[in-house]
């Protein structure tokens, strides 16, 4: 097992508090500094919750304390909401009252041009106390969907705005921009995929993405970790991180922005991270065995395809299809994204023979047609191909606009997936039905088939040496 | 204005038909003989309908005739869904009864191995009645959006199955793939994207996808084709059907498939169409001034900001952001589509640092933060940028999980969009509200910052010279 050196100590306590002070909480609701409480309850949170503000005796029924000496028990994590010009003095309360982990929300740091030397000022304050560790500032919090606990004020973890349900996984975000960060975790549980953690590390002026990241590499609940990286002062611990994630059986998926100079100036204008040296930056990605994403879609169509699909041994696609013209389309797609689609052997094909209508086709794409459905439906044709030794990954194509189809072969195609790597792609726009059964069938779903060539490339590519 | 040669003449009647005979209608509801007579009384389609069945005296209230000659009223499209074995007996009946355009849903011709003869027959049958034009067969049919004449059994265009809402609009959808034309015109259906027409054109024994794109360029309603292409006996003349349609102000959107050897393989053995030279294709498609589009996706993405937009004068873009991380995203990615972002011009950055915080930045992306809403928002700063004479296209990076932001500046942004290219990238799932403002305000809006600049690229290349 590789060992992952400058890791930050145990985080357990930071992303599983038992116990949040909130600094600067308001009663004010829908204000960045009355949301966290407000969010916290909606959650259900069961650990101690402690607003401080010396403004108030209590908000929303939980007594209030002046500051955070003054909280009577232990408090894990001290949420920071107050306006930047008094963030460093709560800090240094919170590093005289012994407080483990201080997560600041507050901005007016380092990305704003008269918050440098504020920042700096904070620095200092995590130099003199060393076992406080500082997330952020000018962060956005975290989620822990694995045990529902919400820090922070975005609207995606909030069920009074953006928030429709939870979906459990085993998916991690850590992203140094937390709206983006945020949107990413919005967009995946859009497509039912399930998440662990979500963390924004903002500024950085102590924790950074690597140590984060670094973290939930040994979280047992996370599989797959998305990096949405603005830069990183030293990438080369990336690679470290994605050679202990793999030696672990997970991934890590990484998008950067700032590969253009316009990006570059525009990251340089606009946040804290300076993007960095791009060849650094693709050096470690490759020696690490990372993932790379072009954008946010993609990030969260390589999720969908590492967390719900096997590994494959090769990358020899089978394609299934119930029509002839989404298969053609798909099979351009896939070539073009460097994937093989292998005629099919002769015995192979006449074995497939039995189970399509004369006007299929068995060559690859297996066009079944959409008559196969009031036969014996796709399953046979599937286990045919994935038992045939032809191919590594099976693709099915059909439409889920309506959803009986997986209903009627949800067990089978379930079993199927348990052993080969299967992912579907539908050509018309999934029923809601259709995508709550991909979900509780845990089988990856796509609706474009240049994004469906696109992940499934990505997995061979992870998973087969050269690929 | 350029003429079209070989046009087909008046197709009016094929997509407007006053009256509908459907050969083979069956009583039997939700299989495909008996689905377009129900789908044509859920639309209220008032003209009239003649089902022609010898097994039946009535079918759903309606007389129901034993063949086309017994049928009293004239008929403009007969809507032949019986058994392939029947359908050039039926074919000729309408040919003898006179009818102006036959529809063949059916399938069992050219696509598949032992169909071929019956198509050549069938094709025999259009040139011994050469005033009957006929469409298919294997077609899914078509539909007339603007005047609500729905004529097949696509579940998109059934209330019962996939159909919501239907959208009119100036967006008209031709493929040879009645499941994917019907499938594109779902999907842009679900973005808020009105259509004028869809038609599938199936085996294409008469009418072929260029004679039906030839007729759509001179509909009033259309101005933006999409085609569906699996292969073209003429390529050449899209080259005269893309110019027809720059002369009339309109653009013509086109996916071909079949670019590699695993999809005209699969071409070949799925469709009736042979996917052809790729090279000749490729300079018709350049000649015509036609837009390449690589998949579904994008053509729904072109059609959007194609049917929405403005059209650019050049591609320098300004981006206007309250995200400084989406918008840093954004830069990278116009910049690699081909696309400029120039720094602004001092004075401009100057008028622009008034409208927006300190910690934001006037340089290009202008990061107005989030606080510029709580402010004037971001329309003063969009007019500032139209005005410069420093940007061609504007992009405005926002969040539309709320809706709320295009409520409060909706006014601004319509009148913004009426005189320069508009297009919005929210980096957030637009809440169902926010979807239905833009379609309202009829501004094109993307979730995908490598799909916004693909669109914007694409619409700039278009309109400029070497864009």
């Amino acid at each position: 097992m590789t060992a992952i050196e400058n890791s930050p100590g145990d985080l357990g306590p930071l992303l599983s508090p038992a116990s949040v002070a909130i600094i600067g909480a308001s009663a004010t609701p829908d204000i960045i500094s009355g949301l966290p409480q407000r969010i916290l309850a909606q959650h259900g949170y069961p650990g101690a919750v402690y607003p401080v503000n010396p403004r108030y005796d209590a908000i929303d029924g939980l007594r209030c304390y002046p500051g955070i000496e003054a909280v009577p028990g232990p408090v894990d994590v001290a949420l920071v909401v107050v306006n930047a010009e008094r963030v460093n003095g709560v800090v240094a309360e919170c590093g005289r009252a012994g407080v483990p982990f201080v997560v600041i929300i507050s901005s007016g740091f380092a990305e704003q041009s008269d918050g440098g030397q504020r920042q700096r000022e904070l620095r200092a304050l995590c130099d003199r106390f060393p076992d406080m560790r500082v997330l952020g500032p000018n962060a956005e919090g975290t989620m822990n969907v694995v045990d529902t606990i919400p820090l922070g004020f975005s609207p995606t973890i909030n069920y009074d705005r953006g928030l429709d349900r939870l979906i459990a996984g085993d998916v991690a975000v850590v992203a140094q921009s937390g709206g983006l960060g945020f949107a990413l975790f919005n967009d995946g549980l859009g497509r039912g995929l399930g998440f662990s953690h979500v963390v924004s590390t903002g500024n950085e002026v102590d924790l950074d993405l690597a140590d984060v990241a670094a973290h939930l590499v040994d979280d047992p609940a996370t599989r797959v970790l998305l990096l949405f990286v603005e830069g990183l002062a030293a990438p080369e611990r990336l690679a470290k991180i994605g050679l202990a994630a793999r030696a672990r059986g997970k991934l890590v998926i990484l998008a950067k922005v700032g590969g253009t100079a316009a990006g570059r100036r525009a990251a340089l204008a606009h946040t804290a991270h300076d993007p960095g040296d791009a060849a650094e930056f693709a050096r470690a990605v490759r020696e690490g065995g990372i993932v790379p994403a072009a954008d946010q879609e993609e990030l969260v169509d390589l999720a969908m395809v590492f967390s719900r699909t096997r590994a494959p041994a090769g990358r020899r696609i089978g394609v299934v299809t119930t029509s002839g013209g989404a298969g053609t389309w798909l099979a351009d797609d896939l070539v073009l994204a460097g994937l093989d689609l292998p005629v099919l052997s002769d015995s192979l094909q006449t074995r497939l023979r039995a189970l399509i209508p004369a006007y299929g086709s068995p060559v690859n794409p297996v066009d079944t047609t959409a008559q196969v459905l009031s036969r014996g439906g796709v399953s046979p044709v599937l286990r045919l191909l994935a038992d045939s030794g032809d191919v590594d990954v099976l693709v099915l194509v059909a439409t889920l606009a309506d959803a009986k189809q997986l209903e009627r072969e949800a067990e089978e195609l379930t079993a199927l997936a348990a052993r080969v790597p299967l992912v579907v792609y539908s050509y018309t726009r999934p029923s809601p039905r259709s995508m709550q059964l991909a979900e509780e069938l845990g089988i990856a779903c796509f609706t474009s088939g240049r994004r469906t060539a696109a992940a499934v490339a990505a997995l061979t590519r992870a998973f087969t040496a050269g690929g």
